[in-house]
């Protein structure tokens, strides 16, 4: 027996219930404090992301600019032991029933708001140098997609490639970027021809390329929470209705942490103004848009039992979860639990869809075994 | 027989298929170009909304400020003639198989955008006089929801008590505010009141409250289509989270036109902050969002399968189908094509419900026949 599958049998043993087995599709790395000091000049390294930690606030600087506050207890609460130690976080892993994640950054997410084109560059290098050292060859279950500098979409496409080379299996995305920018322009054809001749999965991360507090009121939590859910769907409706994906059709794009039931929806509605609003689309696609999105969209969810629901009827069946380890909004503690409830009454070719099936389309990851795939 | 079941049995006969007859959600009037010329007096309305036809664009301004450009082409593609007079729409709605209209603005969509207090509640007044007189007392089965002054919400209380008075059944909201005036606020508190006291309907329609085009790019349409969703969503978590709907919880909240199979998936992931981030949700509720939801939000689609679809499933009940009537993303012209798509392999229950069910829960309607409700 491996020791994850040592686990299983102990956890089954004293719960009465089988221990049920997924992969992660969103799933979070925390860099050391000197990841950039480490790696980057200091010239550069001075104008990298920072964090500093105030009295109630902490503070994240890209080049002497704040660009986010987050409360303390608010971060405090997302980080585990297991977070900054890799040996720790496969316990954690093996305790929880996550077999492979892949993991997003963390202060990593603030360098898509470089301007700078040589630090944007520099960041985006020394981050995956440190994914691949200090995580990925330490081991094969926790995966990063590699940071690509998005100043010039040039330096996008040499990293993404150099990233390939040494086995990065996705790019990270993020969601909101400025007007000018959207990721229907054709500014970025270079790097979907790019991701799609590597192979290279679109990994949009939400929550990303902006500050997130955008609203001080009444419900603020719950309201933010959801303004970081819609630029996951604008995403998929750029990349669709410009034709990117349809030029591509073997790229496969995931939206990590928005929710999964929505897509469906989001699929008709775009459908619907293609066809009635016919005489004013450019560019026409050579399929449907809710076509495109079913064939290369994906999207993960941690705790919304509608993602699983609408699978059957809506036959939308890109649907990944994901535990958001080791975020305040996902699962860590309760995986277990989380898992029961949503799968225990589900179609099991649902379930494995869902808890693998869509993640191992596409990611290569190591074996699982059938013991475990079953809940034995 | 009456006119319609007339036209229902030649249509069945032609067709080889019933007629479905079915209650819109979202249908719209269209203004008279005097509706403000001939009810203000002259200072007044020269700042009222005006349309103005250009070479391409047809341009609206308010008190000489354009707020929107649309081209020429896309607003005549919305105007048959029933548009304008009642006894030809009535003739329309037999010919669909539609039995009862929630009828919105159109040039009136644009009166929220008016900053000026006495110039809202007079164009608001005019609106509502104009909708009673030309429409509402006319027939039955075609009706409005009053606009009412937003620029005060005691002129707004006031407009929504002196239309409930009159029999009308919803006020019409628009789903995009200023930032500083969002419905999460407690300004908006004795609206609540006044309308759950008046049991008015709070019909939101999307696309409201700003300029639409937000987007020029590759695949606009199809962009500029989908900007208009989301602040429908917005809405939702807006009067959820801030406690607006848990304080009135016989208050009912309509977003028309936005589609309707994203509403569990905007309930799920707003229970997943309620929960994940508790300890930082201001106020508390009395029931999960995702039960305010079920219970108290409903949305109109016009020919999304995923609407339909996600239903039996995700148990949220209050969806509502809507023709759009007349415009280019509504049904008119393939009303019963539509219905028959989207309903015939559907379990006769949840079709009774999407088509008529849901509307009459919401509003008085004047009686439909059994042989109409049961397509025979």
């Amino acid at each position: 027996m491996t020791q994850a599958e040592q686990i299983s049998a102990v956890d089954a043993e004293e719960t009465g219930r089988s221990k049920i087995w997924a992969h992660s599709g969103d799933s979070h790395l925390m860099e050391p404090d000197d990841i950039w000091t480490s790696r980057l000049p200091k010239r550069l390294s001075d104008r990298a992301p920072r964090a500093e930690r105030g009295e109630k606030y902490e503070l994240v600087f890209i080049d002497g600019q704040q660009i986010s506050r987050q409360l303390n207890d608010f971060m405090d609460a997302m980080r585990p032991p297991g977070v900054r130690d890799v040996q720790i976080r496969l316990q954690d892993l093996d305790q929880e029933g996550v077999w492979c994640q892949l993991s997003f950054p963390s202060m990593g997410f603030w360098t898509v708001n470089i301007n700078d084109r040589e630090l944007a560059r520099a960041c985006a290098r020394a981050w995956n140098e440190w994914a691949m050292e200090d995580f990925m060859a330490q081991q094969d279950r926790i995966f990063a997609p590699a940071i690509v500098p998005l100043v010039d979409v040039d330096d996008a496409v040499a990293e993404l490639e150099s990233a390939a080379a040494q086995g990065f299996q996705a790019i990270f995305l993020p969601t909101s970027m400025p007007p000018e920018r959207e990721w229907g322009f054709d500014m970025w054809e270079p790097l979907w021809a790019a991701a799609d001749a590597a192979n290279m999965v679109l990994a949009y991360h939400i929550g990303t390329g902006r500050e997130n507090v955008v609203y001080r009121g009444p419900g603020g939590a719950v309201v933010n929470y959801m303004e970081t859910t819609y630029p996951g769907m604008r995403v998929v409706t750029h990349l669709v209705a410009s034709g990117a994906l349809d030029r591509h059709p073997n790229l496969k794009v995931l939206i990590a942490e928005g929710g999964a039931g929505w897509v469906p929806a989001l699929g008709d509605r775009m459908d619907e103004a293609y066809r009635q609003h016919g005489m004013f689309v450019r560019p026409r696609l050579s399929r449907l848009p809710s076509e495109i999105v079913r064939q290369q969209v994906y999207a993960s969810f941690q705790h919304d039992i509608s993602a699983v629901q609408i699978i059957e009827d809506t036959h939308y069946n890109n649907v990944m979860w994901g535990d958001d380890y080791p975020h305040l909004e996902g699962t860590y503690g309760h995986t277990q639990q989380t898992l029961h409830q949503l799968f225990d009454e589900v179609d099991p070719r649902i379930a494995d869809r869902v808890l693998r099936g869509t993640f191992e389309e596409l990611f290569n990851v190591p074996r699982m075994s059938d013991e475990m795939r079953n809940g034995r």
